[in-house]
């Protein structure tokens, strides 16, 4: 049974042009003019491109005592529906767990997945243990990148010593950590004094995490990956400061990543300031939105390559979980939705503004993730062999987002209202036609894990500089020497 | 007839994977595991990569009543040498004269073209024919890119209005202005005061033309390019000033691009205070050579994205000629050789010591140049459909640079004596093999002239953004009002 | 006949302390405690401060066959009334008349100052008259400084080669160049451009003189003031990015200074898009007013001491004169008042918000700028010996600014409406009382010229250490030599 | 008695003039010309400067059951005959102790003083104790800075919530933090990596505390003092990567002060690769030395004012206290003499080349920290009422440095064989001529503790800004509301 996609515009990062794409087996098999296959797609007057990749997923993530609310089954789906094919998730480990153990609570939920996933592994305590099955999560479990939470103290949050010691792992591994950037301890008597004052309302959520604090976590989590010899992936960089941070580090060399999410680059502090408290904390999530400064910094970013990929960050809270928070913002749970929205939003907002060409999109949607994950071009490519994980994206489609009609589960949209223009036809993974037309067909449990080997040539580029710049040893007779 | 290149490992910008490629009629035609052909190159331990492309060369450049001593067929034979499938020289009309007519001049000398070629126009000076003929030579003549010098007063320089004008009718077209950026009215000053005070050797050729004098035409380029809504490639960046420049203007997502030359990454301005006079004015070119914190500047562009291309701006003067200038170092012929060594030196410094991985070094000599010219993936490809302008390239291979054994017409090296890893073992020019495991092959006249057409999504992108960002007229009634 | 400031604090740009202040013969002549004179003015719950001093006004300044309207006598009570006890004026010669010329003609006009003043000389063409006659203004005149238009093309403007050899002379002669700093060449075809496109209202004078051009002139004049060796100083700095490259130039130990003028500090553009003509036109003014951002940026420039000293640009046309300009924004006359209003706007917004302390108050008003023209102590201090230019300054005074109750000759006021806090209780012009517990009490003609001696510290810092890093020629024999 | 500096040139901060300077009782009480007194020091020749105030040394400090081995006597003769009339040392209180203990252990210690004097307090742990003690520091003990190291760690180190905190008291005191600033978790993991491989010599010293890890470290102060809303200064900055961060803050309008030492400006890191163990060890200090860019950088911080002290960081170790370090260089005592070389060092390489004017030579070496410390104008001042703290500073006078003839108690010198030019012919200690025509004649016990009150305008600016800008709570009703 083979599928052809007909009449369409293939669009990557690097090209565009018009060929139809055939597909068998869940792999692209041909990509060519005038194909033919079983099953035919029409994409007359449609962009034919890599499925999204959104590298920043928290789903069914445990929380007090119960879970964030899109688990893989409804994440997934609603990553479909919006053109996206691939997500990572974050293996978290309980203080004390070891990481292979919390692996396999991951697998089991992820078995309901409609698209293909990866796992990032999180390192938030450190031993012996933890240090041992780094290897194993790399050698065998095809991980090859570890988080690392700067914030959240009293519970994720690692020190510098720590970091520095699981970055140097990473280093000696091939494998490259990710960076939750904020200054905890800062963070957390901000967060004191706010409630002090008797500022507990979502708003304060913001005051708590300011630009300051995520620019410095940055910087700092940028020397210590220098010092350990290793790249560095800063996950939702949401401001200048941090921005600042990271192009002040690739201008010196440094191979540093940068990962804007939608709602950044597309939502404002104002949402804050909102006399509805559901509507305020419903938006909130670390870091915080920023204000338009901070957005005209990170559209730049992508423009010029200092930040690489769009994400959401999604892990979707109802509002009754967010009621936990009324009267102290600081039990707010953080996160809001977006695994639907991120491609439209950002086509609407990037390439119909001029801002991004469509072939940026691709990149920043699918392809620089799917390369600095190594897992390209088995995601990310519209290239013979590669996987038949397709959007057909119809420019001249559009709608009003809205949560009364959205694949996830939860009661609100953060962003109910916003008029998007350029949204999928179909979307394929594997092969399979999980969007057909807006209709959703995605298949529960169909989705797969991606094993990302270690040692991508970034990784063995800088272990080579690291080598060749090392400290040299002054070789001395006579130990103390005559002096003066 | 066939040729198949078996047991390499494709290299490319994206990617690196172990494939044959086929070729037939000039074209890739398949890539793949185990394919065969009529004829049979072993690339075993070599890297299959696209051939380079040099955007910056000034072949049989007129010169003072004579000529740059390579010419189209040394010149391509010296780029086929070293790995380098594709040049693009600068069609240069004197004042006064058209720009159809200096592209007939220029036609009538790449005849001889080993590999193949294009053009980009100078606008050496401003009328009406100027603006009228440039929309003919990118309707017809397949040429996108206008070069302006901001140097060389009262020869090739254009002043601030010309050049607004200019980059406007490019902004009109969808072409993108070049600079040679450089302060001609402030060199012209330092010149004579240095002449004045009897410094006239060739040391106060790079006395003549600091850092701060390239950097502040960078700048002001950028600022014109901005303005009139196109982007803008710098040639020869060769200092951190002009580098902060272009870095500053991308954070700010101007599209601009730098190309730093492989002179500039690699010698020094202490060339220049060699004893032998010779020595020094052979190596003097514009901008000059700077020290090694330019250098770690050009490097780190490299890595991080902020510079996009590595170039040669190859004029090949010999020593009699360069003699010109004895007694005043502003005659002395401006231009070095490069061709032949550019990739192996590019590749021994950049790749081998790791601040360059494989597929950046791809990047930086073909892909991202194609891409910026529009002339990808016909050139800077592995793909099947894309010219068979391929390097098989061995990274084990050694060699002393020297001006005994060189392709170059010239009778020395300005990287005489440097040992390089990392040379071509065939290379191939659509299809024909050129470099035969070292021996060259070149035919002269094979080379063909390669349009490139207009509006790249780039330029579609920025003109889009800058018409969303117009000026408003404010609408007001009664004029002037009332007032206070 | 002695005058005694009694029960005040003393505010200099260095100390904050109780002392009365003695004058004799328009000098103090002592500072401490328990003073007594023949007349005692009340200082209690003041800060007695250096009188401010604006080194940026253009008093019945040429325009059209007409004048600016504020003239050296209304001009100078505005001064006075709003703690101003010095002003220094452009004296603009025409093309093809002489400096000293110049200067007589400003002499005749400035016999009507109320309080002291003096001359910028600027440079408006060039020619071995300008050459010869720099020396004579320097030695003779009392004039250190000497202006250089990069706008205004076809009238005031000069080119880079021009200012190169101008800026050299003042090297030579100890002097300092000043810069009005836009690209003249862009904004003329920004100009035309917008009025071809029917856009001609005085919001188009903001968009032919944006930030861009301002910033790209300012990095232009640095790098020519390098080159020629000589401190710079930038007029009306007002944006981020012609700040910018200032910081920039200073971080590299460049000698440059730059000047915001208060209009910048607290107004926006969003004046100019006003539905009244007339209220948009009377802001017109070079640059024009920026955004927050840039406020921002010219606020902290002050704090960290990047930028060096707030002034007016004070040159002031009625809303008849602004007319002209119905129908074509360029013929709008450029300028706006601001004399009475600069000290209490910016202690505000300044001291009352503590952005800026007291201390940094005086700095910026008077003491840096006295220093830099080479005038300090005898203006710009409270010291022993210094002229009696004096503030006795309220900080508990308000007023809502209006145009009912100025100085100025002109019929409106651009900040009008604004609420101030701290204002003059008393000014003193050289022990005189000008301004008596709000009351003005200045006397026409009472004004003197201030001589200003060449070679400040800062010139002649900065030659030795251009003479010390002066290029060096390489000795050589046997030239050319043998070579390969 | 009176005394009187005659024929001299008065140079201060400020001003560059001739007078005589009559003392009486240690204070200054009359500047004029013609001045008579009892006693008549010839200043023919000379310039008459304030003495020079060193902010940062450490006399006499314990150290592994030992001390540095210059103490106050010897400390301050050394500084004396430098021309420093001005110490400040660091109360170091051991882990547990109280300040108000540390305090008197310090005030025992100085009683030998031979000039006056001050204390920093140290903040090496956090207790309730210590946030009570800081009180008392500042009302009764005339103390209003406190140090805070962020390196040394499992010694001095304080972690980044106990810096929140104590910045947060400071702010409330009006006192201002000073940080040692590096990464000491990095450093700690540094060394260990760096002893494990074997490289124990002093060059690894340099090795383990690369500039980067001094540029996070004071970035990260930074953003915790802005947190705080309090000043913050940055003691011995020694890099680029640090002077970023600051001039950063400063561009933002943050309150930093960068202090670079004279090691820093003069010396570079090739000591420590010197063949001889002895002379690497000496020069073992932390930051260590860095190369010539970051000199480069610290001048132009001097120049440009994003720096503002140069210091000394005295902490002096004969050879035989630096040989503890043989074979590990972790205990290696760091720390180098300079106090009586800094200011001949800093006229030398500073006012002669023509980096620095005299009048910022006076700033730099003794007004601007006079203001910061809040001891101006007892201290930095030539102004009636000032204490006669001076320095008699003939700019033709010469020497070699060395050992031999060094006031410091240590065997070596730092800056042994350097020629300076520009030295004291007399130094003045509260009227008390201290150093006579190159003969010291300082006096044990002549030091005095020099009170400095909180609240310095800076502090008190900051503070009202932080107020008007601090969060403000949205008022909300109906907590939860609606939503959707
Ligand atoms: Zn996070
Ligand atoms: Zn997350
Ligand atoms: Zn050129
Ligand atoms: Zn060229
Ligand atoms: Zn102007
Ligand atoms: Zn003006
Ligand atoms: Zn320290
Ligand atoms: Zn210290």
């Amino acid at each position: 049974m083979t599928k052809v996609i007909k009449n369409g515009t293939v669009v990557t990062a690097d090209l565009t042009y018009k060929a139809d794409v055939l597909i068998e087996d869940g792999k692209i098999v041909e990509i060519g003019p005038n194909l033919s296959g079983d099953e035919e797609l029409d994409a007359t007057g449609c962009y034919v491109m890599p499925g999204g990749v959104d590298p920043h997923t928290h789903l069914e993530m445990p929380f007090m005592g119960t879970y964030s609310s899109d688990d893989f089954d409804s994440g997934t789906r609603a990553a479909l529906a919006g053109g996206t094919t691939m997500v990572v998730d974050f293996a978290l480990p309980s203080p004390g767990q070891g990481l292979l153990d919390a692996i396999q609570m991951w697998d089991n939920k992820s078995t309901r997945a409609n698209c293909d996933y990866s796992f990032h592994m999180a390192i938030t305590w450190w031993s012996e243990q933890v240090f041992n099955e780094m290897e194993t999560v790399v050698r065998d479990k095809g991980i090859n990148t570890f988080k690392h939470f700067m914030a959240y103290k009293g519970a994720l949050m690692v020190n510098d010593d720590e970091m520095y010691v699981s970055f140097k792992r990473c280093a000696e591994l091939g494998a490259t950590p990710l960076v939750h950037a904020e200054n905890g301890d800062v963070v957390a008597e901000l967060q004191r004094k706010l409630m002090e004052e008797g500022n507990n309302g979502p708003e304060a959520h913001a005051y708590s995490r300011p630009p300051e604090v995520e620019g410095e976590a940055t910087n700092r989590a940028i020397m210590i990956a220098d010092m350990a010899g290793v790249p560095l992936y800063v996950v939702h960089t949401s401001c200048e400061e941090s921005h600042e941070a990271i192009r002040r580090a690739r201008t010196q060399g440094k191979r540093v990543y940068g990962e804007p999410l939608i709602q950044h680059l597309t939502l404002d502090e104002s949402e804050y300031f909102d006399k509805d408290w559901d509507h305020a904390a419903r938006r909130v999530m670390s870091p915080p939105f920023r204000n338009k400064k901070h957005q005209d910094s990170l559209w730049a970013g992508l423009q010029s390559g200092s930040l690489s990929v769009v994400a959401t960050d999604h892990c979707a809270f109802t509002t009754d979980q967010k009621r936990y928070g009324v009267g102290d913002f600081t039990k707010i749970p953080n996160g809001t939705g977006g695994l639907e929205d991120r491609m439209p939003m950002l086509w609407t907002h990037g390439v119909e503004t001029g801002r991004l060409t469509p072939n940026e999109f691709v990149a920043v949607t699918s392809t620089n993730i799917a390369k600095i994950l190594n897992c390209y071009p088995k995601k990310g490519a519209i290239l013979v062999g590669a996987d038949a994980d397709i959007v057909v994206w119809d420019p001249a489609r559009e709608k009003t987002i809205s949560a009364n009609n959205q694949q996830s589960a939860i009661d609100y949209n953060v962003f109910e209202g916003q008029q998007v223009k350029g949204l999928p036809r179909f979307t394929l993974t594997r092969g399979k036609v999980a969007v057909h037309d807006g209709e959703i067909r995605a298949e529960e449990g169909h989705g797969e894990f991606v094993m990302r080997a270690p040692n991508t040539p970034v990784n063995k580029a800088l272990s080579t500089w690291k080598e060749l710049t090392a400290p040299r040893r002054v070789e001395r007779t006579g130990i103390p020497a005559s002096g003066v």
